[in-house]
């Protein structure tokens, strides 16, 4: 592995925090990764050389200079919460810890304009408290994600049964991102233009603002629902999230017996056997919601966070860290030999898909689905839990899922085409070209920038360099 | 026709005002019904024998008892800006006016309550002055028209591309309703309950307190867009539509020649030719929707409001006032011949059915449509502008729209079943049939309640014996 030049790097920083006590650097050079089987062979060894952390646009610069100059590869790095790797360095150098750039610069009616390190939570406790307004959309990591890194890696989330995904035009309002060149520059994005360095995973540019909008902060009330079938679920929730009159938060469908083993907490109200729609409602919604749910037979209601005793409220985590990818975490807690996948079920058939890929797997493949807009009409992402035994019986799971119509974004591959859409983004490469020429930004998780002619369809997994190097292919 | 004690009843109504000076009576009976050529010939005769106007619970109770007692109907109105004799007394008897009943009660985060008789732009005034809140849904006639009006004989419009339609769970939360009896009840109802009440034309109770959902007041700016052809607006606006990130309030196709012949105000903006898409946006959404109409070839921006000058935006009327029924209106007061219908595109085959449906009638039927959200899809109802020539025409460009695919939901007929679904609504007749048992609330509505035998099916037009008897058939 190439080795850089720290000391003068260190040198070069005065002002900047920065830390290479090795077993430092490692702990931040790592994300959830590890929910992967696949990844955490690959990536348990990536380290960087050092954690650079800068508190301003200025030291982002100051930064991005220095590592230029010395060639010094910069990877950035909200909070580590991302599950592909997106902020693991795979080629050393620097790791760009933004989280102490963290300020809520502006709040507007429908608008916010922060730095990237915000937490997500703490910019809600904001905007509640200036105008009870809220972010739109977050990940199940809301607690402890940062805002620049939910932008860079992530795609959607909470929120999304009602405003679609980060990807839609609207969700992002502007983002200024800085340049890798010798004299980096700002430049300010909004647009077309914000589809070069959304999920982008910082290869492109490094976020140092946002501007995002803002939906209305209203009472969220937990509401699960228990079915005797996950298709009466998967039914139930599909037709739940078309009902567009009702404020909806989250729309989740948990197969039996995902709540009843993994949600601890929660287990007191799950009936063995029952399949779950777990739903975040607005409090003025809840009395609809329950209402419409009386039509379908056997729909019962299991819990309404509305009326818990404070006793029985204790302790229970609140819906959103039951779906996305806290699915998956606590099944993860209770049995570490499961993994997930991520499915799209394509609107119209997504319910007999569901029912269809389902039946063929049996237990091996356990249903989570997330209900979301797309595209204009609702349908379903799934985040299934996957009794892991080998990385080819994975494949072939994966394979299976295409063959029968549901597309897979791989999560157990680092690189941006891997995990989307197993093609060039032109946009993305183009401006990666134009704003880190030497391609020192997160090296390594854009194939098209790597290998121009990389081909997609050959069932091979891309192995960057630095990897084939350390022998983990 | 019948005649009623009315003197009698005046004196069981002391304290509330009442009005019976037979031409104020007869104006107070009128709504916007003349819209239609069908419904002016038919109820331009059309008067109460008293105005009563309550201003509280209480003196509505006692009115109602009072009729009631007496055998006198009663026809709840708003303000009358309904198009299909809704609120027209067609037994004559009380026209109970609610419009002086119509305070805001309470304001909380995402809900206000209120009488009935408040008008939406007021009570806009109140939430938006309170917290930046407003009416998800309301008419074209905003500024003048009644919450209670609206449930009773409205259905969406501003505001259904966001949220679908009054009928939709969620966007009524609760109603309080006096019933027709000796000794008036209030009942309150919630849920699936509130179809039994919501757009009955007043038929089955009278309203007397609205909970309604409140959305974000944003600053909505009003976008015309021009396109060359139908095809390309109406593309367009459907998959601007599907845009689930942009915060939008309206969203409207209006086909050439309606605005340069018809928007006296917007005529300068509106090039000879140009189909229109005319867009209510917030904000902070312009930007990208422009962004976003830049991928369309030939979408050409004609109006954006928050950049005119004062002089420009000088006695332009707002967005809305353009479209739904305020269309309608524009080309009434510019040529009387012009009469229109309520058609539903229903999804997936909405773009190519307009298309296929304007083609074969050419300038005779003129292309107005309006984007909504419908069972949790895009879709668009039209309200195309007829050129009015025999009312054997009219009911024949009727058939082919539902020969073609095209349900028309028939604003030529002023009861609940022919301009709706064509069927008896078994809701409602129950509820009629308990709150209102001698069926004195605005008889000649509901024709299941007159003739349970109807054939809907007939190809004939329902008459109400009081009309027949008038020789209007």
């Amino acid at each position: 592995m190439t080795t850089y030049d720290i000391a003068a790097l260190k040198a070069r920083l005065s002002g900047i925090r920065t830390e290479d006590n090795p077993a430092l650097v490692k702990q931040k050079s790592r994300d959830f990764f590890w929910y992967s089987p696949v990844l955490k062979r690959q990536l348990d060894q990536v380290s960087a050389d050092i954690v650079v952390s800068p508190t301003s646009e200025e030291q982002v610069l100051q930064t991005l200079a220095a590592a230029h100059g010395l060639g010094i590869p910069v990877t950035p790095r909200g909070t580590g919460t991302g599950n592909y790797g997106q902020a693991m360095p795979l080629s050393g150098g620097v790791l760009l810890d933004l989280a102490g750039f963290n300020k809520v610069k502006r709040i507007e009616h429908g608008r916010y304009v922060a730095e990237p390190g915000a937490i997500m939570a703490r910019i809600d406790d904001e905007t509640r408290a200036h105008s009870r307004q809220e972010l739109r959309l977050h990940p199940s990591t809301y607690q402890t994600a940062s805002i620049g890194g939910f932008i860079a890696g992530g795609s959607g989330g909470v929120g999304s049964i009602k405003w679609g995904g980060l990807r839609d035009w609207g969700n992002i309002i502007r983002l200024k991102v800085a340049t890798m060149e010798a004299s980096p520059r700002i430049l300010e994005l909004a647009g077309d233009d914000l589809h070069k360095v959304a999920h982008a995973y910082g290869t492109n540019g490094i976020i140092t603002e946002v501007e995002m909008p803002l939906g209305p902060a209203y009472d969220w009330v937990d509401v699960i629902l228990g079915f005797d079938t996950l298709r009466a679920a998967t039914e139930f929730a599909n037709q739940l999230g078309e009902q567009d009159g009702l404020a909806l938060k989250n729309l989740a469908v948990i197969a039996a017996p995902i709540g009843q083993d993994y949600f601890l907490r929660h287990k007191k109200f799950l009936p063995q056997g029952k399949h779950l729609v777990v739903v975040m409602a607005a409090d003025f919604a809840v009395e609809a919601l329950l209402a419409y749910a009386r039509r379908f037979r056997g729909a019962e209601l299991l819990l309404r966070s509305d009326r818990l005793s404070a006793e029985e409220a204790k302790g229970l985590p609140p819906a959103y860290e039951l779906g996305w990818n806290h699915t998956t975490l606590r099944a993860l807690r209770v049995d570490p030999a499961i993994t997930y996948l991520q499915v799209l079920y394509p609107f119209p058939n997504q319910v007999e898909l569901v029912e269809r890929i389902h039946a063929r797997f049996g237990d091996e493949v356990l249903c989570h689905l997330e209900f979301v807009r797309f595209d204009g009409k609702i349908t379903c992402f799934g985040l299934p839990l996957v009794r892991f035994t080998t990385e080819e019986r994975l494949d072939e799971i994966i394979a299976v899922h295409e063959e029968m119509g549901a597309p897979i974004f791989n999560p157990h591959r680092y690189t941006l085409e891997e995990g989307g859409m197993k093609q060039t983004d032109d946009a993305q490469l183009a401006f990666k070209r134009e704003a880190d020429p030497q391609g020192l930004l997160n090296p390594g998780k854009m194939i098209a920038w790597e290998d121009p002619d990389y081909d997609y369809r050959s069932g091979k997994t891309f192995l960057f360099r630095s990897l084939s190097e350390a022998g983990v292919g």
